[in-house]
Parts: structure tokens; sequence; C-alpha cells
């Protein structure tokens, strides 16, 4: 199918692969009151996507999202939380394999285990963009940050995919803590509340916000910042790492 | 493999299912206080289990979801909801599988496709025991509500599956507001309130409670409930059909 010896290698691996299944990552990144997301474009094509892979027959679940990510971005170490299982019967996407897998020089034979059906498994993270480098892999041009305000028009359902990724990010904001890494060591109030309403997408009141993020018992107050000479100079916070967990 | 009829038919149309990949649904019942599990029991086995199944090759996720539990409890309409994927390396049940097959006189090859690995996608509802009425299928002795503190050792990885179907249910109760079809149309706060201390298996402070029940806006207050004579007569509440969602 390929001379390309990094894709041979590729191609003659998936009869380990667990059939039918696929795993897809949303990862979005904050940092400096924007929020992005990370996606890969197919090499010689306009084709941009979501990072995604397959399960390994002898691999735990977790693992493989996380190796799939690490394979098709460069990034690791990142807590990677599932977040729904996208299963339409017509999950199968024949013309756009064929394209993508013709822009790396591979003629897919019509048997192709890509042709087939895939139940999609979705994995989300947040992450301090600035402090991760994503590099693309062997089947795309470039893995990039974009602005969540400017996302192309994706392949597959990954539109619906990315949709309801934020969608959960930000259901969860009210249950979870989020704000380790994506924060300096220490911060203000309204540092605080700006990382909220960036992924939010909307303004919050000020006094609820502080009322409730306080009722959570997960900041610790410093002194105030200097701001030299301003009368309403900020407290200053930073997470207690006794009672703050990972995002 | 099988002389009975029905078994034969069900499995020739083994190779109409999507490989790998299997259904499991956690159904929660409620009535009087009382919090219940749904469990099969394997033929002439002492295997008890959660209700489970495949994936059909042209068939929706949930609507796979919605047919498996109908086939192997008889129950139906069943607001189903997602909630974990489960995905060790190790989820792979040879011994046990030949034991529960045995149980209905079936012997099963090496090859056969339930002694693959599989993912499973667990499901979960909630709903009012005394109105639902489960049939055992063809592999079960029976098909039975279970008290939740008295559930019997179960099969394959039941157990975790249960325990976080358990853990969602009680933390989307502060998300979302239960309740149609588990009480009778016109309620006190006080049985509402035990509602929701079954489902958490704890105590609830009592006006912490209800600041935060009627704060949701989904309750309408009606006259006081006539108990003869009683000084304290509490206020009836029911759901209010303009805001209250489906459970």
């Amino acid at each position: 199918m390929t001379d390309n010896p990094d894709l041979k290698e590729f191609w003659e691996a998936r009869p380990l692969m667990l059939p039918s299944v696929s795993i897809d990552c949303v990862i979005f990144g904050y940092y400096d009151n924007q929020l992005k997301i990370l996606l890969l474009k197919y090499k010689n094509t306009d084709c941009y996507a979501l990072p995604g892979g397959f399960i390994n027959q002898d691999e735990n679940l977790e693992d493989a999202a996380a190796r799939v990510l690490n394979e098709r971005t460069g990034l690791k170490d990142i807590y990677l939380e599932q977040f729904y299982v996208f299963g339409d019967k017509d999950r199968r996407f024949d013309a756009t394999h064929h394209k993508l897998m013709n822009g790396s020089g591979i003629i897919l034979k019509a048997d192709h285990f890509l042709l087939n059906r895939f139940i999609s498994i979705g994995y989300y993270a947040l992450i301090n963009f600035s402090k991760a480098t994503p590099m693309p892999d062997v089947f795309s041009d470039s893995c990039t940050w974009h602005d969540l305000n400017l996302v192309p028009s994706l392949i597959f359902d990954h539109d619906s995919i990315l949709e309801k990724a934020l969608h959960t990010l930000r259901k969860n904001l009210d249950e979870k803590l989020i704000g380790p890494n994506l924060l300096p060591e220490t911060f203000t109030m309204n540092e605080f509340q700006n990382l909220y309403e960036t992924i939010l997408g909307e303004k919050i009141a000020r006094s609820n916000f502080q009322r409730k993020i306080l009722g959570l018992h997960m900041l610790k107050r410093l002194d105030k910042k200097i701001t030299g000479g301003a009368h309403k100079a900020p407290y200053l916070y930073c997470f207690d790492t006794k009672t703050a967990s990972k995002p």
C-alpha cells in the first residue's frame, strides 16, 4: 500500500487493534484569556481533525487514549477524561478516509479496516497552551492551536464531538475547580474570574462568582497585590494544595 | 451448539453484531423510601448480572441500549443515560461465559465471539419500581429487584460498574432534578427529601435541602396537606411542568 517504512509498520500493526472502537481527543488550551483547541491538518489535504486513533488488543482504554494523543500530537502526561461515546450507525466515512490516506500516498483497499463502522470514545483535557508544544505526526502537515471562535469545519462528525466536549467542560466548571496549571502561581480574583469567563464564553456576576469560588475552600488568600499606590489593591490568591485537587 | 430454536436464532444473528463492544444497563428503582437494583440470575447457576448485550452493525448505540434492556428484562420506554466506558485490557471472562452458557445447555466453541475482549458502555436509569414488571429472558431464571444494601456478588466486573453508576447517580442529583415518575403527583417537602436521602444513602440538613430545591424553581407550591387537626400541616408540592425537565 505504501513504500514509506513508517507507514508500512503502522499498517502492519493493525491486526493487533480492537475492531469497531476508536478514540478521539479534544484538547482545550487556555492561556491569557484565550481558549483554543488542538487540531491536526492531514497531509496534502484541507482536512482538519481532532487527534484520534485506535486501541491495542492488550492495552487498557485509558492507556490507549494517552498513547493516541502522544503519537498524534507529541503531548504527554495529560489528564484525559472520558466524556461521551459517539455511536451513530452511520459513523463510517469511506470517502474521507480515502482522501486522508491519499494525502499520505496510501491507497486503501476496499476491505481496509478504516472503512468499517467505528464507535468512538471521546476524551477531553484542558491544559495551558503556553507550556505545550504539539508536533504533527506522520499523517499530518500540522498540529496547531486554533482559536475556539475560528475553528475550521472538521472531518467526520468531529464538529459534534468538539461541541459535546465544550458543553461537558462548561458543565463541569461548576463541579470541579479548574485553575492549577492554567494560572500563574499567585493570581487575583479578577484573573481567576477571567479564566472562567473565557471558558464559559460569557460574563459572570462578580459577587456571585467570588462567593461561590471561596465557598469551595480551595483557594488561600495571600497579601494584597502591590500595584504602586492604588487605593484598592486586590488580594492575591493561590491554590491551597491541602484541599485543591488536580484539574 | 444447541437445539433450542430460540437460542439457535440468537447465536446465528451474532455475525451481525459489532465486535469488541458491549452494553451494560444499571437500572435503579425507587419506591417508598427504598432504592433497588435490577439483576438477572442466569439459568441453572448462582450467577447474578446486570442486564447487558451487544450492538447490531446497523443500529445506533442508543437504540441498541434500549433494545438490549428490553430483550433482557422486558422493560421499555426507559430513558437510559450513558455514564462510563469500561475498557480494562483484561475484560475477557472465559470461564464465567462457559458457566453461564452451560446453564442454558450451550457449549461454547473456543473461538466463540463471547470469549473475546469487550469494551463495555454503561447506561443507567432511575425508575419507579412499583410501576415496572421485569421479566427474565431466555438465558435467565429470574429478573428481579434487589435492595441496594443486599446486592449479591455480581459476575465479570459488574460490581465496579454498579458502583460507578451509583456514584454517577448521586453526583448528578445536584445537577438534575429527579422526582417526576418517582413520587405521587403531589407530595410534601419531607417526601421529596426522603427520595434524595434514600438515593444518597445519608441524611441531609432540612433547611439546606429546601432552600436548594426551591432555588431550582421546578416545584409549584399547592395548598397545605389536610392532616386532620395538625397545627403544622405541611405544604404540598407538584412538579412545575413549565420548568421541570424529564429525569
